[in-house]
């Protein structure tokens, strides 16, 4: 499968690796609103073709899936560009900006029948059924909490701080909080209930939100742009609880007694850099001609711009383009 | 310095361990409302005098100090008790079931000019200045966040579910988490937002607290009484973090790099329970004529009283007394 990349920054590189290790997909072309950067890119990351715009690159039939890897607050623009040329999409999170975008996003890929899904790689991973086959095992027992947490000091990045380029920790990287929650709890949430502190730009800087479930399960989850956090996800249960440890590549899951004893340690799979279960994903969904991923389903995508667009709001948190 | 201790249950029998490992601190006493079970509570203590009322052993001249042993619906009965009596007290967490009571109990201790101090034995602990020394010293940068949880499977245990014992997960378990946010954060919050999942008895099962500081750092903290956690609670700084490992008796501190790995781990002193550190503070605050001790002042007891009258408040959670 010959993928294309829009845009030409680090995470895009991440991505031409990935492809680059990969036997089932192959780093064909990169674009870049720059020709200059486009060729730069292509020549540090071993891609075939370099274009110096994004249309140059979408016209290009041989492009079978477009890796969009810009900031967020351009992937309504950039996705409904690929949509109009008829090229799936891998669009990296957080989807949209907002729940508004991500819904005009995937109308009109439902409307122009294009396949479109999520980067959000850790719900693609082996990581996600290993955890959700000890959960079901019942040997935690009844689950009743988990909690997660993901931060970094961000703070020299200056699209994290931005309001016109939907900057903030929550869109960044406490997304990974919420997909954690969704995928180990569910959706069936009544409330949520949060704080956040802003920075002078006022976007989120720092927050803290719990999630409590209809059937009284709670998850608590902390996020940041101010300091690193050590990113465990764990999950509690009436005979003991789990670490995920790194919720945003999450590499070994610690099984615990309930008097704090590890009781043993399951490494994940050998992987590239965890990109390639996302493309992966999208080539099988892709030959089996369906329009979205089962990993990542277009209302599951929906949803979590839904809790952010009520986190924001609670927050008073608005982008100037909203 | 001779301590009676009352009360005859798991946590008293803690105590007289302790005592009996303390060269400036013996177990002189048991007081029970049966002899009986003060009888067998001394022979398999090694206690030297038992008592069938409590009001018997606070008549012994030779008693210094006395341990309130007793479930926390009891602690403002059972410490007037021995105020009228003279005798200065150690009373076990949570001081009281609620900060009217704690008032009524420290007014009345004042008036009597008898020594009275909350036995929340990680206030007294080597481990809080430990932490409170490295935060100082700046090694983590600026603290931005902490978070902190404490949970136990203790459905067992009827007393956590009663009302009028003042049960529920707060006053028992979560009182552990506000303390160590308090210890490292201090109290200057403008708000605190939480949610409590109830139990069929509708005392709180499990809670999640968000504790904003003025200054706009955040703790977010957990517990419940439905599932063990892992008991740690984690400092956030701009340049790494630190784990408090059991934050209910802190035995490691680990310090990380904002990369995840461990810089270094640093182990507490050997300890006979823990508990040597809230007798000997008193013995301290006793031999100095002082009526409270400064690893827990009176000012701080009642704060944390009212922080938890308030997040029973919103969670609507009353005691049948109140």
């Amino acid at each position: 499968m010959k993928v294309g990349i829009l845009g030409a920054g680090r995470i895009a590189a991440t991505m031409a690796r990935t492809l680059n290790g990969m036997k089932e997909a192959e780093a064909y072309a990169v674009a870049s609103r720059s020709l200059e950067k486009a060729e730069a890119f292509a020549r540090a990351n071993h891609v075939e073709k370099a274009y110096g715009s994004y249309e140059e690159m979408l016209a290009d039939e041989e492009v079978e899936l477009v890796y969009i890897a810009t900031p967020h607050s351009h992937h309504l623009e950039h996705g409904k560009l690929c949509i109009s040329c008829g090229k799936p999409v891998l669009c990296e999170k957080s989807f949209t900006a907002n729940a508004a975008q991500a819904r005009e996003l995937l109308d009109y890929a439902a409307e122009k029948k294009v396949f479109i899904t999520e980067a959000i790689w850790t719900r693609y991973m082996p990581s996600r059924k290993m955890i959700n086959d000890i959960i079901a095992s019942g040997e935690l027992g009844d689950i009743k909490m988990i909690s997660a947490n993901l931060g970094y000091e961000l703070t020299d990045k200056e699209r994290m701080l931005r309001p016109e380029l939907a900057g903030g920790a929550l869109l960044d990287v406490g997304v990974y909080t919420l997909n954690f929650a969704s995928m180990v709890l569910g959706d069936d949430i009544v409330k949520m209930t949060s704080e956040c502190v802003k920075t002078d730009t006022g976007v989120d800087g720092q927050d803290a939100i719990i999630l409590t479930y209809r059937d009284g399960k709670l998850a608590v989850l902390h996020t940041g742009m101010w300091a690193d956090t050590e990113q465990y996800g764990i999950i509690y249960g009436t005979k003991g609880y789990m670490i995920a440890c790194n919720i945003n590549n999450i590499d070994t899951i610690q099984i615990y007694s309930p008097d704090r004893h590890l009781v043993r340690e399951i490494k994940v799979p050998e992987q590239i850099t965890g990109y390639e279960y996302e493309v992966l994903a999208c080539r099988r969904a892709l030959a089996a001609g369906k329009l979205e991923c089962e990993e990542m389903p277009h209302a599951e995508t929906l949803r979590i711009m839904e809790w952010m667009d009520a986190l924001r709001a609670d927050w008073g948190v608005k982008y100037p383009f909203e």
